[in-house]
């Protein structure tokens, strides 16, 4: 079983950060292809953003449908061109944020998402709704650390821990899901530390995707996601 | 990876095909343990059945807890009492309309839903909200086959595919969950004759809880999944 | 006009008190049997409580049937097993919590719920969407109480009264329900001290049913509430 | 006990029927007072009639709150000015839209309404989200017999009757309500022809005014519902 | 093009401020037609105003229709009898909340609405769900100021500013809307103070007026908005 | 006034249609910009193509904000990336979709839409789920054209009227809405055929973009379209 998990920002670093949360979560048997495109925006921050990485998922979702992969996980937590990769593949694709929300929902009646900056919040509410999970979710936070801070700097994750620790006060939620791919090494400790569930969506993305594959469906090519007409 | 995949109802046969499917699909070293109560209904038809069914289904679930199982599979498409069980539970519970509307949703827009008799319509529609999947439910339709006749009718599996045949054409679906665990060995012979992802809720569920499992999270003890208090 | 008052716990105490307030607002001309059954939680905090007495319930609803009862008053806040209930009678059945969230909509714009312990705040807010009220309800508080010692702790009504007036001043609520069925004897001077209508659904349940019951209607006998198939 | 009935439309021989509904259908000891405006529409089809119907509405509201009444039920489908009448009272009002509706939600877990003129129902739909039964609502089907026909036409009652029957049929309704004050004289044949619980306004409104003025509540006249500032 | 611009409540220093405001945004040709009804409320603070309102609301709208207006703008932020205006007109009719808030939507992904009174609070928040924009709409605040103690008061406008750093802080929202007629004067102001598009809906209904009519389209008199019937 | 009107595929007799119609409409004194990008997908046909045109957009939108244009009319009903515009821009950014069903609402209570292939119907409901209309459109239909046929086919408009009609006898809407830019020269006629008013996004999009110009509101530069971060 060969699973892409593609990290749509250029960022190289970030990418084998993922792809070793991945590998340590992964089951025997099945491969961890960890890329990101070589062009695009060194980090994804906002809707702008998204745009801007379209044609480099494209082209890395494509080279991967043509390797014969059997699952995509789209490792960036604003689920970018999710839809567009979707339509490219037969096999199944998700997003991170996807299924991280998904899992929140079996493991507690709500949650509290903790992300990067505050310009994410509306996006993140957005596909809190779109999953279906908008009365479970009981707010979205920003820790108001840049993407590419999380590797550098020395608070980063205090501060973190410290709007989770605020959730649990303040939002009554009952778990958390962390709203960026970078933080998907630090899941455990800040369960520990809080005492909740706190949900990384690279390792839900990866379980829930060798899941999809092991049902032996596929993504339906009737309605939405019928293959792309030729242009 | 020990799974207790539990028919909630007392008919035997039902466990036997239920246990089958789950092993078909479980991954290698996952053991799976299926079982029914001992007394409660025969079949859980409507929200009567449900409650008669209650006193079983935590007795069940207790001797797992006790025996130390992984996860708990609640295989009955009215997930009856999931919420009581994760309440007593520390591993992660799923039910399988919840694990099968969440495959759906992440393999196509929307789907709709085949079941058995009409007064489980509003059941599954209950489901279907609770779950967050309103917005992508065409319809949920009953084929009006007893849950037990599944097993002896001559036609039943002609009747739901015609059932799934007029979804595919009227309702605008790109996908079909079957809304009983008494069809989980039809899913494959619906999907290839019907050309849409058939979603069986058993299969779904055990390897949604293999993922569950394989992310090291626990079912949050913060709020409504406490455990119950001594009484 | 026969009415059962149904307290789905064991504790008789609490049943007394539940019966009392009953007949102070019954009408004329109404007997109301107030009873709980044998055996069961003493009392229900979250959902695991909720199965457990699933059995009892529906053994004391049977025997109303028989009885010949005009209505069936389930005075728990949880509203358990209602829908089972429903499926069991051809006279009206309501819940407490149906009973009080109606009510509150038809005497102002919004309301926040006032109940015992945190566990039961997502169940509410389950029931609170189910009745429709999801965009009237402000907010459901937890007062910390467990429901037993509504009884017999000296500062209950104290801490109660706390909960309503930060409600009015934070939520904006323009009136309150009460949680519990056993608050029933509160809602008065509650409502006194806070100048704010406080419904409890004791009484708001009676008195709904006798309406539901001089309307000569019957709990619809078509679709989910059909009677249950033998078996 | 007294209970304003006002038909906000001038039709008074449609007064007459809705007061001789109201009057069988209320309890002892309660006196009916049913009313209509002096000038105003002669009837209430659409928003133009209910502009054109308020001041009346609030003259006839005014003239009861002076006399003392305990209850005011709005007799017009549309529940045309209630919130207004809610500000000026501190008596509990309803609408039969309102109590109509309620009592739908607690006789089956859906329903369709059958009205007069297309023209009414887009305003239904919007009441029935207004009241929190959008998901309990299958349609609103309009008959297209205007409301002063329903006295006159010698077919109107069957007409209605194939529209509760087309309803059972393809609505997968378990319950109707009648959509106009005007058709309260033909609930209990609909009903006896159908099998469904057919509920008319006029008797929910007058049953659950009753159980409201039981309950000893008011109107909170805190918000939406405060006593107009003098002007 | 002719636009009558009707500030629904009595007072004419108002209708004036509305008109300088409406002119000064108005397109080149464009003829603001601006007026009160001579009877009526001299302020419309809640729904008790608004039924009062109705019948001079009623009154120049058809006086504007026999004059050949080709679009009316209702200047009150209830939009009160909006939907009743729309069934007598052919030309398009809107109201200022209503225009306001589809603007909103279109400069930022959410809002706060800062209005006069609490009593307006939940009106308001009942208009944002009938425009759509209940997702949308982060808080509605009350500044406490009457609506004519806005032309008098000397620190309304900061007080409404306080409210605005406050909406802008607490809420998270990214736009504001200006909940009142009566404040139309104050926007340019607010927004240059608070760095946040802040909206007022006379500006915008004037203008969104003129686009309605430039697309040559008219309201629908197929359904809820066809012409009254005679009566 | 210089409004760009962006059609993001890279057809260019569309363009001129596109053009043609957005000139017909433009107040004087506006000069409309019409474009495409010089790569990309020839049409926009589903999730794919949508992806594919991004970097297109972006490209223009950037050459047009550098140019000094008052505002952003994106032309295609899929509103490809409006979001990153918005975030490039601090003039006002709409799309054709968005402006279309703004405009229904205001014109009727409830819409249906007409568009081309059925995999472009799941992207339009969520389109109109975003911009709040889900309660107001009763269907989206496909007409089975794909959008170059549109120019070429000879029974496409009768095809296009066909459904118009079908919505209009089956939906119980009040007006339709054209669910592509390359319909825009149909409009006036499909209004005149079917008695209903029918809205083309290019035109409603350039008279919605001039109000908003008239109004002096900029886009809000606070949260989602914060102007995106140097990388």
């Amino acid at each position: 079983m060969k699973i892409l998990v593609l990290n749509p920002n250029t960022t190289g670093s970030m990418t084998a950060k993922i792809a070793e949360c991945a590998r340590d979560f992964a089951s025997d048997g099945v491969e961890i292809i960890a890329r990101n495109p070589s062009c695009g925006p060194v980090s994804i921050e906002g809707y702008f953003d998204q745009a801007r990485a379209a044609a480099g998922i494209i082209d890395e979702v494509r080279r991967a449908i043509d390797e014969g992969v059997d699952g995509i996980v789209l490792a960036c937590f604003d689920d970018p061109s999710l839809d567009a990769c979707r339509a490219m593949a037969t096999c199944p694709v998700i997003g991170i944020c996807e299924a991280a929300v998904h899992t929140a929902t079996m493991l507690g009646t709500s949650f509290s998402v903790v992300t990067t900056l505050p310009r994410s919040v509306p996006i993140i509410q957005d596909l809190v709704l779109k999953y279906g999970a908008e009365r479970r979710c009981r707010r979205v936070r920003a820790s108001g650390i840049p993407v590419l801070d999380l590797e550098t700097s020395a608070d980063a994750r205090q501060r973190i821990l410290d709007q989770i620790l605020s959730a649990k006060r303040e939002d009554g939620c009952e778990s958390i899901v962390l709203g960026c791919a970078g933080m998907a090494d630090l899941a455990r400790w800040l369960g520990e530390e809080s005492g909740l569930p706190v949900i990384d969506g690279v390792v839900a993305g990866v379980k829930i995707m060798e899941a999809l594959i092991g049902t032996g469906l596929k993504t339906s090519k009737v309605g939405a996601y019928a293959a792309p007409r030729p242009k």
